[in-house]
């Protein structure tokens, strides 16, 4: 495909995504389609010849756009957001453009230096400290996902504690992202080595007293207890868990504090909640939060700050004869190769430095407050409904709740919200998902899209009124 | 930004892209930036208000240009090339433009059973066995790099070796690429655990002979072995191992076999090289090639194979409640988060697919023998120079080469080299790395860019030939 071609064709591709984001609330927002629907709607079998690329969008309307599930629609609330935005796909498609590899500095060094840049204005704005600044013993680098993130700061951490051929144990709770356990079964630690530390069964915060008993125990029975995971905005419900407190025993303990703000961290943009930070500043050895999530950066984005890069870097350097060069052997460069699990790497700096300049800070503190201000309208709904019970503490753009089923056993009322769950989602008008606390299934509404208006909230609401009622 | 000031700036970004490509040529192939040149150009600190997005696209050209290697360039002949194209691209535009995540078949069906069709077609193309085939007990699926493909793949073979606590091994060469190693660390396996077996010292290739002694050795001493690493195309030197008879010595002692194919396996497209692949339909029990090297797909698309999916799956699955549904309960779908590392996913499915689709089989075998004729020309050239000696066989793109230097000292020698190398990359007309084999430094020349011509091929050898001569 020549420049004038993909001039052409790539206008058209502009297109139709234009026309898809303006028609999606047209769309039933969770696929309506069964296994392999899409699969027998494509030939078996490849193209001996080349097609036209307008074989290749048609087919998008045809086969694909009816096994979309739509992330982008204003009434998704499921999981978390999975935030894009106009000036982030842009970004994005420079990087595929542009076509560099930025696996060591000299590879291309503005996708080094500008991504040292971004992580640094990006702590700042979310008041990080500035030990996590790249012209610090620290910094920052762009992961994939929270879960690559982890589990880099948990080689990290593994590194620093030493030990190996040791029992080494990693601590986290009930509540920590299922990545941290999948982290610690890719570093090797035995089944059982990542602890889950008892929480608040009101709460759901890991407790920090326990957490020192544990590790105590697991000193005193020969183990290197190495990383403690705190979390800043639990998958589940958003708890928070009490990093400063959790920070004092790792440091009396000597012990490597991750915190995993994945979803919850870029909230800090605005400073009334900064609070959800406190303890980072003095404690943390590591901190990630997702700009894919909730800050209009499309997908994969996830930055890592680090207090002190020198055990990350020890941990991950391997070094070829075919990847020496002058610039890193001079010291003066950061090579991001050794900061991540794989070598190659994306210019991902470019879609979130579009996404800060388009917005500025004022804009991304306008976004997160819509949605926690929508999400906090929605609450008010669901607590003026005596049906159902609210779950309390909603600082961000996630609503826990479940209708009270008056009569119903707890399994009885918990299947009873899996089977609303199912008719609202097969009904195409929104989107949500459920978690479980103690013993009661609860639905999630997590809000945070750019799209979503209180219109979209507001008529969620009655649709999930209307399917109560019909039950 | 609404879809319609998308559209605008959209087009505006195409544009720029198309710009871009059509005036590569005229730009130096290497950044001539030092280090903190790029991050000096640009503001110390996030913007307070937003800007227009066209601030991005002006900063672009004054800030972020001088600082990049133009790995689309047709002279760039370092590492392997990182093949991008107008289809790949804008596949990556509808992937980001869609914004879907596909961590499980239902947040998105079209995202899993796209990528199990497009994997599936490219088996066949590539005239992999169909035991690779999503519908066996196998399977593949795309991951970020080959790196991660191989940790995948080590995961895998570590869960089906068992003897978690014992010493575990796994076995590559000198010449495997180091992501082996340090998907070896990540794992948690001990220093020297990965074990270097020796190669042929002309042909570079494993020697399964030694490597069953090795294996052999370590069973005697209570290791157990879990993988050994066959490369088809090493990145210093594009060697092939022996895959049928390190095959059989994995056959007769029960370890896994991993074949590296990242760069040279997509060539298999043209059937006259599908003897690269000997043994693999019988003996390989994962096999991974990269789409994003020489296939005319931009970074990141790496295709990993399994004979048998279980295992990884044992490996990598964990299920938290907000995880669940009936899709994945039925046993009906994949649910590709257990194929790899992290937990989220893009729409890569798209980018593979409108390649395989616009270029179709003919078109992809004739851009891979396009690049081995010119590789071809280019080792004829070098071979009628008596000043060099060049490094036979070189199957695919590559070819290795070295300055004679009559009267120099091997150490000599290979400074000289490396300082003709350094001059070449400072002029910016064309772009090589190095490796070296025994004692000697060797330039290599990788051929593979869509764009890249004879032309191109003689002026960089005009240049070398040139930049000899003043030394």
């Amino acid at each position: 495909m020549t420049p004038e071609e993909f001039r052409e064709h790539g206008k058209r591709v502009v297109d139709w995504i234009a026309d898809y984001l303006a028609s999606i609330e047209s769309r039933p927002v969770r696929s309506q389609a069964k296994p392999g629907d899409v699969r027998a709607a494509l030939p078996e079998h490849p193209p001996e010849e080349g097609e036209p690329f307008d074989a290749v969008l048609a087919d998008l309307d045809r086969a694909i756009l009816p096994g979309l599930t739509h992330w982008q629609h204003p009434s998704f609330f499921a999981y978390f957001p999975a935030n894009a935005s106009g000036p982030a796909v842009l970004g994005d498609l420079l990087s595929s453009g542009l076509g560099v590899q930025g696996m060591v500095w000299a590879t291309s060094p503005a996708c080094t230096e500008l991504e040292s840049l971004v992580v640094d204005w990006f702590a700042e704005l979310l008041g990080l400290p500035a030990h996590f600044r790249t012209d610090s013993r620290g910094g920052g680098v762009i992961q994939d996902t929270a879960s690559s993130a982890s589990l880099v700061a948990m080689l990290a951490a593994l590194r620093r504690a030493g030990g190996q051929g040791q029992r080494r144990t990693v601590y986290v709770s009930s509540q920590t992202h299922s990545s941290l356990e999948k982290a610690g079964r890719i570093a090797g630690l035995a089944d059982g080595d990542v602890r889950a530390v008892d929480v608040d069964e009101h709460t759901l915060e890991l407790d920090p007293g326990q957490l020192d008993r544990l590790i105590a125990e697991d000193l005193a029975a020969g183990a290197v207890p190495a990383m403690v995971c705190a979390t800043v905005g639990t998958t589940s419900t958003t708890a928070i868990d009490p990093v400063r407190r959790i920070g004092e025993v790792c440091r009396a303990r000597g012990v490597w504090l991750h915190v995993d703000a994945a979803y919850a961290g870029v909230s800090a943009v605005c400073p009334e909640l900064r609070w959800i930070n406190d303890g980072v500043a003095e404690y943390a050895d590591s901190y990630v939060t997702n700009p894919h999530k909730w800050l209009l950066t499309n997908f994969d984005c996830s930055v890592l700050w680090l207090a002190d890069r020198a055990p990350m870097i020890e941990a991950l350097s391997i070094l070829p004869e075919y990847l020496r060069n002058s610039a890193s052997s001079s010291g003066e460069v950061i090579d991001y190769r050794d900061w991540q699990i794989p070598l190659g790497r994306r210019f991902r700096a470019l879609k979130l430095w579009s996404v800060l300049r388009y917005y500025g800070a004022r804009g991304l503190r306008e976004h997160v407050r819509g949605g926690i201000a929508l999400a906090g309208e929605f609450a008010e709904l669901v607590a003026a409904d005596s049906r159902f019970e609210l779950r309390e503490h909603h600082p961000f753009g996630l609503v826990c709740f479940r209708p009270l089923w008056p009569g119903l056993s707890t399994v009885d009322a918990n299947a009873a919200t899996l089977a609303l769950l199912e008719r609202l989602n097969d009904s195409g008008e929104l989107y949500l998902s459920h978690t479980k606390v103690g013993e009661h299934v609860l639905l999630r509404m997590a809000i945070g899209a750019p799209t979503t208006e209180a219109r979209h909230v507001r008529a969620a609401w009655t649709a999930i009124q209307e399917h109560l009622d019909f039950a």
